[in-house]
């Protein structure tokens, strides 16, 4: 019963721009809980402000986002949390199929098309491609196994050149 | 400083297929949280086998995927759990500019490319864009402000044809 491969393609596009402290991988916080209270802006392009409508009564909010200056695809990583080789999809590094980031950031206010955020973990100028609301009942789950992440922190931790572009 | 817009493309390429037992959106749960003990297959091409290595130790993962049979992008949506129009970008509609959807679900087993999941609320032969490991410490935030969704379940609630393709 292994699957047959599917191929399909899908065109995203940008649909703002994220602006962080954080200029090169090499000082930016490796996942949001490392990044409190670091700050940045999302700018929505203007033709989406409708959407943004009613985002304001979120506390956080989840960003997508494309990973735009992460190097090739690797099947194994050694993360940034580990000295051991890992499945890239127990990861969240960056150097994936689909180059697409998922975080979650505290929306501190919004004016217009511009959402200020905190707990910022990606490099400035990164292309936002989706904005959903953080939800507990939908994003909020009690686990007990965490894998090879088990007992590991984030807090603190910067990333290093590791995963980028050459 | 309302920011000029950005307009860069990325392609996304399908690396598996979910299979659920929800053939057509009217019977599918909203969410995960509305959908448990509905059990999937995720097939992940076997060219991606090697990145699915670890994965096991994980109780719940994050599926991205593509929203194949979503209708055009509406700015303006009112969402099931509400009668009232909403910001798009506040509700987790799959009428969006990039159609990428979210969901955390529970991690069965592995065998090989395949992984047995519960707690679907996508349709069958969703295609799959990532997989990322379900944290704590990346994903559980206390949050107290959840907008137009305070005091709404997603329990038993079930998709209708709003946002379906024609």
């Amino acid at each position: 019963m292994k699957g047959g491969s599917m191929r399909k393609e899908f065109v995203v596009e940008q649909i703002g721009i994220i602006r962080t402290p954080f200029v090169a991988q090499q000082d930016t916080p490796i996942q949001p809980s490392g990044a409190r209270g670091a700050e940045g802006v999302v700018e929505v392009n203007l033709e989406y402000e409708e959407g943004l409508k009613d985002i304001e009564g979120f506390e956080r909010i989840w960003l997508l986002y494309w990973f735009d200056r992460a190097g090739p695809m690797q099947l194994s990583v050694i993360p940034y949390l580990d000295n051991e080789k890992r499945g890239l999809f127990a990861t969240r590094a960056p150097v994936r199929p689909n180059c697409i980031g998922l975080s979650s950031v505290k929306l501190l206010r919004r004016e217009g098309n511009l959402l200020f955020i905190s707990d910022v973990d990606m490099l400035d100028r990164t292309p936002l491609l989706d904005i959903k609301p953080y939800a507990p009942r939908f994003d909020v789950y009690e686990v007990k196994k965490t894998g090879w992440l088990q007992g590991r922190t984030a807090e603190g931790m910067k990333a290093d050149q590791r995963f980028q572009s050459s």
